[in-house]
């Protein structure tokens, strides 16, 4: 059993643990009553928070987002934004003119790119912006120099990153007067590196809450022919049936949100009832017994 | 040559150098009156400190061993007891009911555990309890409140982990007033990876000390026929022939006591004349040259 | 676009970027005449610092070196000194008696080979002293307390280290009043590694500056067959041309440059036409686009 609401970082924002995701948004095919719609059922479900970047959609979701929730003018108090920036999309028919994708964490880049998100979210603030991925050329003092005037001038309230190594994540963080408030990484059954290699011990001691994207491993859990697809598959319906019922998709979200780092898990769906599902699963109480099945499931090998 | 005894971590026990090992004395096939000879005898060549874990031969040597000094008043004063927690065997025969290997670092647990470990060897209090391996779902304040209380209960009097990575050490390190006096790792002139991949360094850096188990690999290094194997073995009879007519086994044990980490070999044979051959090892005084030597037999070429 | 002379650490001393470094410098086939003109020239050009190592040449260079500077009694205080210690070479022709190559960083090794370098240099301090390689027997709290030794008494200025790994330095520096100010380390377009394991995260996150030994990757940057070859001579070519008519071997350096951790490229030739050319790398300002080109050039991918 896990709580439907807890703060994101020590010093963070109170979230959904279950996070909607709209990287897909663009190609979900709906109307903006639809968005609309859909942005009103997650909050009757206790999903509040949304997850963005300003490159999704090939730099369209905010705005398809922002023009959803524009005129609802209660709403915003109600949910919790996140947006990410520092990737520069290459071949963009939006915003033409990179020919190679790379980074930028520059404090002008950031910037302006957490002003742009504001504008396209039709909002006055992000409640936690991210570095999206790591950047090479990260001048840390820069960085943080950005993220300092973001936050001084309250359009941005939180800061966090995304698939940073544990190093990269001291760096910045070493340059900030505040917590940084998540890593935002790629964490499943099918993806449990982040659970041995020092980036969730990393989470857990600087009270930093993961968020986890791609959280059910992308669509190889269901239908992935490989050995370790199918073991997983069989242990997570099996300890379903054990739990009460619930969906493979399910208890791989549980065993998530069991770990002591608090992860909350990023689900990309616009299907309301995938959401409902994943809020569902938060009432599934693993044993440590079933956990570590599932561990075994994932590595081939019980524990030694 | 290296000193006989040396404190465990700065706040910890005085210990022997050589720590013997109850891993296998199930196995060993002697009787109680022996074993309490056994004990007797270790202690007068010096060996004083004994490492334990409530799992070994599935959960039945702490009785053992309890049984074997019960009653010897004296006893007690005279040696410093090891032993661990965590591990949840599967298919036990002793404490059935659990059919996937798992671990539990829960408070509870840790505090059950200690208590019949203490139980089962006959005494008030352990030296050091260990953390037996990383468990993915410690959640370290809890665990850290346990040693809190096991200490203040005067229970167990210091704490230390086992087969830890430098970021887990890291994480329970962080929620304690004191320091852990040790990470017990699989460390030897077979597997040196401890002594490069960062373990020894944070050994080193907090003045913990590691205890070394397998310290002579396992029987491969005797009789293995893998080009590492012959390599080790012919490189170690050479050395133990300059220095004064040692055995391998012993002159693959003085190679560890070199470390300026300060490791403890734990022994664990029930033969009075290996744990007189490893408390001799001490005495051994190896070059730099020699030490390298070993080392570059154990990685098959000198260093750069 | 990169400034000519920079501070080498928070605390070190003001070095010029590019670095002239004297390994080769016995087969650079030179009179004691040419090499002192050489050094003037250098000087002249605005490259005054010079990287040693005591075994360099087979323990031969740091004497060629100073007896070239010798009797210019202005020179001394136009440049800065590096040197390093801690390697103990086989089958050396000019100091024999090692048959089996080792390391050694005791106390009394270090003092004893910085004040060999001091007169074999001809000078009375060394400005940067490194550990040349990690010695995996490293007494941390005996190495720093020659490096204090040696500082108070005025025969080394700043210390730094070589090819350390992040748990190396930490373990060091924490035993050190002072910061360390380097970690010199093989780092080019041809070996990115330092700049994603962590090691140029730890650099910048501690105000060390890098510096970079083979920044040109060695030879097999202009000859080499491999696919990796090819694609960055290409690569580096090309920018060359966009930039203004740089040469691969410029911009590779101009790429290193770049790096916000501060990087000083050690270069290792006797042809002053070679230090002409990188100190006009300094000249070169790479794009944040055209940088991560030359990233993906070398890994062979772009970045996600």
């Amino acid at each position: 059993m896990s709580k439907k609401r807890m703060a994101m970082g020590e010093e963070g924002p109170d979230c959904s643990r279950i996070i909607a995701g709209f990287w897909r948004l663009r190609h979900w095919g709906i109307s903006r009553n639809q968005l609309t719609d859909f942005v009103h059922e997650c909050i009757d479900m206790g999903v509040t928070t949304f997850d963005h970047a300003d490159i999704y959609g090939d730099y369209t979701c905010e705005q398809l987002f922002g023009d959803a929730v524009a005129g609802n003018n209660g709403l915003r108090g109600k949910m919790q934004l996140v947006t990410k920036c520092g990737i520069r999309l290459q071949n963009s028919e939006t915003r033409p003119g990179i020919s190679h994708q790379h980074y930028n964490t520059d404090y002008d880049y950031i910037i302006a790119s957490a002003e742009r998100s504001l504008k396209l979210l039709g909002t006055d603030r992000i409640d936690v912006l991210l570095i999206h991925r790591p950047d090479a050329l990260m001048n840390a003092d820069e960085t943080a120099r950005a993220f300092q005037q973001l936050k001084k001038d309250g359009k941005v309230l939180h800061f966090g990153v995304s698939n940073f190594t544990p190093s990269q994540v001291s760096l910045l963080q070493s340059r900030l007067p505040f917590q940084l408030v998540t890593n935002q990484i790629e964490c499943s059954v099918l993806r449990i590196d982040p659970l041995h290699d020092g980036t969730l011990d990393q989470s857990q001691q600087m009270r930093m809450n993961p968020m986890a994207w791609s959280p059910l491993g992308g669509g190889s859990l269901f239908t992935g022919d490989g050995e370790k697809e199918k073991r997983l598959r069989n242990e997570l319906a099996a300890i379903g049936d054990e739990t009460g019922g619930y969906g493979i998709d399910q208890v791989a979200l549980a065993w998530l949100l069991c770990h002591p780092s608090g992860i909350f898990p990023v689900v990309g769906s616009g299907k309301l009832a995938r959401i409902q599902d994943a809020v569902a699963s938060l009432g599934i109480a693993l044993s440590r017994e079933q956990w570590y099945r599932i561990w075994s499931a994932s590595t081939g090998t019980p524990v030694p």
